[in-house]
């Protein structure tokens, strides 16, 4: 089966950020599994972390968890996306029935979040360990989006500016010929742009920091804001030089991520892999979901399977007794 | 002297942007000059950079650049000040006269500022150290301002589109009643959101991913929106709770930071704290202008000084040549 293909970079960018609560913490979640590989991001707004991981890692944390269990990575690896997904894409707790997700804080500042469910009907365990990530891939998934966003919200507070003062001086004309108003509520006040705003961040700004704010304040309008802005290329960076000399941090390419595209600022190969993405993967989670789709057919083999330990890494399905992924 | 008291995490934040050029990278930059420490911040966007000196570490590598240089760090902080602080704020190049800045990427992915300037007649070496700052430090000064100057912009739109509805009501009034205008076009179309916004993103969203933009996109309404947000207390990390627990990694603190707040979100205080230096350092610079000018005296002492090297740390001083800054 091929590797869900394309660049992670990029199709991560492209993930909408999903309101998360785990364990009483609200977070922010970006997610994406690839076909037996999976890059997650948190956020808190405090700190970011994430993980990455090849087949190869997951299939020894999987051993590591799950004494028991002998299978290929893949024999599992939809599970594992089947019973995630909904945790990290909703409240978390007991999402997917039996599914059981819960988040600590470790004193050296990495996040571990532990997850029990059921596979076969034995208990299968897995636990992700989150650190933080490194600065570039902060500046690309929420720095230059934002960045972006604040700047076409700023064009289009002005635009509709101007918009209202030409409705004025239409309105001031009408008036001014003598027209009159048939019900007095809908006279309006005219738009003085300094005074509207002075008035306006007198009122917003302390509602905004003091309100309780859903999804850490990535509200709906923001998250489309952002869907646009990522899908467009995350463009104030592509002129920048000074980070673009080298790979960045964020591109330490993981085992299986053979195609890592260094920066979507970089250039429009890159922004046709994201729209082409885009398309493809348009509510974000739609890769996963394929992967996943594909992945149940194979997995429904698999899962039946109890590989010879010499034979495990070749995998040929076998019919044998469900519970045979465990030893 | 005092040490410049305050939380400097918090001080550093209500600094502004500035848009720098050097060597040919645009960067933005935040600085933070203290008595005899300093704190600064520099970002393509793709990346930041961080570096934090005290006292002793200040002393150490003026001592390594200018071998003849036999003086307490107060005795040429001020100059340093003086010198840098142009070459931050503006162009960079031979901005205070003899004064040289220069910017190299390194290997290692950090940045060295180099920078030659002259004191007491003779050549005076800096380097700046910059490397990628901690996650923690992007979030409080980029990530959570962003998002709450997104947040604030967003509900703006939303309202001056309110605005324009109503404007069209009235619109509507006076026509139905018979009014025409005198001049044709006086007259708008009508207002619909949705379609509004769509015809904006068409074209704004391509502009934006596009064109040149000075100061990396950060312009002058940003600027403004930014110290608005930052001076109310950054609200939106202040519910959170994830990475309120322990102190966060900006926050180690450096030998002469003794108060150094772990996050704008914790509380009262440091909002306090950020309120009163923002009052007190409005323009972003006036705190390292204050501590500037204090020194100015002391050094102006302290310039002619030659300590002897066994008293040195205690610096009474003594009238003595200007040249006696070097050995």
């Amino acid at each position: 089966m091929m590797e869900v293909s394309g660049a992670p970079a990029v199709v991560l960018l492209q993930r909408p950020w999903l309101p998360v609560s785990i364990s009483g913490c609200q977070l922010l979640a970006k997610i994406w599994f690839g076909d037996s590989a999976y890059h997650i991001l948190l956020t808190d707004m405090i700190c970011v972390w994430e993980e990455r991981m090849d087949s190869a890692a997951i299939q020894r944390r999987a051993q590591e968890l799950n004494r028991r269990l002998r299978a290929p990575v893949k024999a599992f690896f939809s599970h594992l996306c089947e019973v995630v997904q909904p945790c990290l894409s909703g409240s978390g707790e007991r999402a997917d029935g039996e599914a059981l997700i819960s988040l600590t804080r470790q004193d050296d500042g990495n996040i571990s979040m532990k997850l029990k469910s059921e596979l076969a009907g034995l208990p299968f365990y897995w636990e992700f360990h989150c650190t933080p990530a490194p600065v570039t891939l902060v500046c690309l998934q929420l720095v230059r989006p934002l960045l972006a966003m604040s700047h076409l919200l700023q064009r289009q507070v002005e635009q509709l500016g101007g918009l209202l003062v030409r409705k004025d001086a239409e309105i001031q004309d009408y008036r001014e010929n003598g027209a009159t108003l048939s019900r007095e509520r809908l006279q309006t006040d005219v738009f003085e742009e300094e005074t509207y705003r002075e008035d306006f961040m007198a009122k917003a700004l302390p509602l905004v920091c003091s309100e309780q704010q859903d999804a850490l304040g990535f509200d709906a309008d923001l998250q489309q804001l952002y869907a646009s802005v990522v899908a467009h290329g995350n463009a104030p960076a592509r002129k920048r030089k000074l980070s673009e000399e080298r790979p960045a941090e964020e591109d330490r390419p993981a085992a299986e991520e053979p195609d890592l595209t260094p920066s979507l600022g970089v250039g429009s190969v890159s922004s046709e892999t994201a729209e082409r993405d885009r398309k493809q993967s348009h509510n974000g989670q739609t890769d996963a979901a394929r992967a996943k789709m594909a992945d149940r057919a194979a997995v429904q083999q698999s899962l039946s399977v109890t590989s010879d330990p010499a034979e495990r890494p070749s995998s040929k399905p076998k019919k044998k007794k469900v519970v045979g992924l465990f030893r």
